[in-house]
């Protein structure tokens, strides 16, 4: 008997990969199959984007003159919906994850005490152990964060309708995100952010999420002091350069990070903030106890979490696997998807460019904006070492992209792709410029 | 001096590499360049699509009850609005294609008779010329294609209207797509092929094409006898297995295949139905001329078209390269795009499933279609040889997967691919899945 504590992504994953090599699995999930990336954030993120996407584009073909009205819509139906579709999708997961012969006990709750696991208090033998508990919002020091009308990514759901005027702290992938779902759907929308905005985007694809923003008020440097009000939220205060002020709002979104949720996981190595520290093979301190996925700490993502559920599983079948973090890509849904990945390497050419119009963006040759591509090359080896893409489908490229660039492809190496036209996609365009330009440099250098 | 008769993407592309390499071009365009791809084809499509899903999406959060409407479209603004964003598109490329030194001869008219270009009836002494004519609707020989409301990729633009109910006569690629941008936009459309729609494509990739083509009234092995009306269209007489039949119709689009426009390409080897003969360096049959894209018949894309033309260019330079047309990525954009490639090889695992939910499909969950994917391996190697996805984004994925496939990619080397989540790829899992196949069949092999 092998336990799996949480039944998110890692969780999920490395059950069915341990009962499908035959072993015997039980998955302790206390609430809903899926984990947060289902119930909370990747998916609701998709479902508002993709409405907010649809919203705003139907307005633009109002505008053209093309569209006879610009639809709004019914924040509770699209919550309802949403949720509707949420069960649906757990569903799916459940009979696959059944399927492959785990034993899910739905409603437990499971536990750690050094070795030895707890299934609702009853220790629960077990020749292994999976702890993927997860994570949840990381609640910042300041008063007001439990008045109703204050969200999280865990709370969303109870939001019953669409703020006149909202505040989103967090100046990270989330808050940008939430920002611009709540604008897209005719919110006021302060972003309040404690240094700069996503500040570990640069460059050209920084000017296009800003760009992709616009319309938001966006407080940079600001820390905020307090959230007010009597029975229910009424304004954020807030420190500035310019000295502190008040915003007046009818709901607060706290995007402000991530905490492990590993309070129950107890006898095993810990960080300071509380992530169980793993080593590359996902053993944590205790042998025979296993970790993956948030509650091991960032980067936060559906598709490493699973994969430290793969490797957590390998190795407990005895398959000696590493997780290997390079080359992970990212993304940001706004108004286009906002994607990127970078390699190890010399990034010493960089080439941008915008991108061309294809499915999903022909409508907005109108306004000029059509999305764009970067890529940064090793000159010494052409090799690809950097490329971030914003454009409808950038997600979906930039990860063949990241995959190709795990394997050392190289900007010379393009010159047979065939693309199918047309296309949003701006990289391998660029990626045959710079293989041009290392051709007349190199040609140069005899 | 090196002339290049026509402007599209095969002559285009050609003029640019050979300026590039600074050589001395005459680009000569009768009309306006981008040819049929940007003015008639691909990018009205696009277009055309594009709006079509809005339309479909906004109805179905309509029906949801997350909209407030459903939008409707004003045909004619929406044509008006497509001209200018394509006269928009056709000024970069005038621009860029100028910026690479290339001497454009607009309003011009090339042509060639044996080793010497002629424009405007002038001979145009020449090192090389490269013959890119392009293609035009082949009109069936049945009476009636002339009358008032039959139109053909070339006069589309001249349609007023929405016509209430539509003949598409053709049952291939391009059939297809516009009976479904008609049906979307709410025309009563009639879809005649003449054998099977879409004939090449089968299994479970045709049910799902046959599913974005609900609510088209299809007539397969439908022979069509006669447009009939009398200052305008009125009806298609057909002869089917249950004898003939006359469709009452407004309007006619005959999407019937394409010709060559070789006409006035004289002294050169053309087969029968008058497309000029290149062996694969694009070289015609009198040495210095060259020809490239759909004049030379099939595939009539545009990215093999850029690259015959590449191809064409690169040979006048000296740098013997040879064109390849495996692994060539194929398209079709209806409700979802469906995209699929085939490379040479043995097929004998072949597996599908429904494509996961992500960014353009989460609401379509709803309806239980988020689309699907396919993937046929070579069981020996673990290679790749076949690919097909209908899903938002799948004619990307499927690019680049065709792009791994020409490099021999086998399915095991996807256990590292790193998606971003949430995604529209269901290539990737089928990929894994199939690996696990293959590891347990040679293990009970062993």
């Amino acid at each position: 008997m092998i336990v799996v504590i949480g039944g998110g992504p890692a969780g999920r994953i490395a059950a069915m990969r341990l009962a499908e090599a035959g072993r015997e699995v039980r998955l302790v999930e206390k609430r809903a199959i899926g984990g947060q990336c289902l119930h909370d954030r990747c998916m609701v993120v998709c479902a508002l984007a993709d409405a907010a996407r649809l919203v705003e584009r139907s307005r633009r073909m109002h505008d053209l003159g093309i569209f006879d009205a610009a639809p709004r819509v019914s924040f509770p139906a699209m919550m309802t919906r949403m949720r509707e579709i949420q069960t649906k999708l757990g569903t799916v997961l459940d009979v696959e994850t059944r399927k492959a012969d785990v034993e899910i006990l739905y409603g437990a709750e499971g536990r750690l005490e050094g070795r030895t696991a707890y299934i609702d208090d009853e220790p629960a033998p077990a020749e292994a152990v999976v702890a993927a508990t997860g994570s949840r919002t990381a609640l910042p020091s300041i008063p007001g964060t439990d008045l109703p009308g204050v969200y999280t990514y865990e709370t969303f759901r109870e939001l019953p309708d669409l703020p006149a005027r909202i505040a989103v702290i967090g100046g990270g992938t989330v808050g940008a995100e939430f920002a611009r779902i709540f604008r897209a759907f005719g919110s006021e929308v302060h972003l309040i952010a404690r240094s700069s905005l996503l500040k570990e985007i640069d460059g050209r694809f920084r000017t296009a999420v800003l760009r992709d923003l616009a319309g938001v008020a966006i407080h940079e440097n600001a820390r905020v002091l307090s959230i007010e009000g009597g029975g229910r939220v009424r304004s954020v205060e807030m420190q500035t350069a310019n000295g502190d002020t008040g915003l007046a709002v009818d709901a607060v979104f706290l995007a402000t990070g991530l905490a492990p949720r590993s309070e129950l996981l107890q006898g095993i190595r810990k960080d300071p903030l509380g992530n169980v520290i793993v080593d590359d093979h996902m053993r944590t301190s205790v042998p025979g106890v296993y970790a993956a996925g948030d509650v091991i700490g960032p980067p936060y993502l559906t598709p490493v979490a699973r994969r430290e559920g793969v490797v957590a599983a390998d190795n407990i079948l005895g398959r000696d696997v590493a997780m290997d973090y390079a080359t992970v890509p990212q993304a940001l849904e706004l108004g286009y998807e906002f994607a990127s990945v970078s390699a190890p390497g010399d990034d010493g050419l960089a080439l941008s460019s915008p991108a061309p119009a294809g499915p999903g963006s022909f409508w907005d040759v109108a306004s000029g904006w059509t999305g764009m591509a970067e890529i940064r090359v090793d000159p010494a080896t052409g090799r690809i070492v950097g490329a971030a893409a914003a454009a409808p489908g950038a997600s979906l490229l930039i990860s063949y992209l990241g995959f190709l660039m795990r394997r050392g492809i190289t900007v010379e190496e393009f010159d047979t792709f065939a693309e199918i036209h047309p296309s949003t996609d701006g990289i391998y365009w660029l990626n045959r410029y710079a293989a041009e330009l290392l051709r007349k440099e190199r040609k140069e250098d005899l």
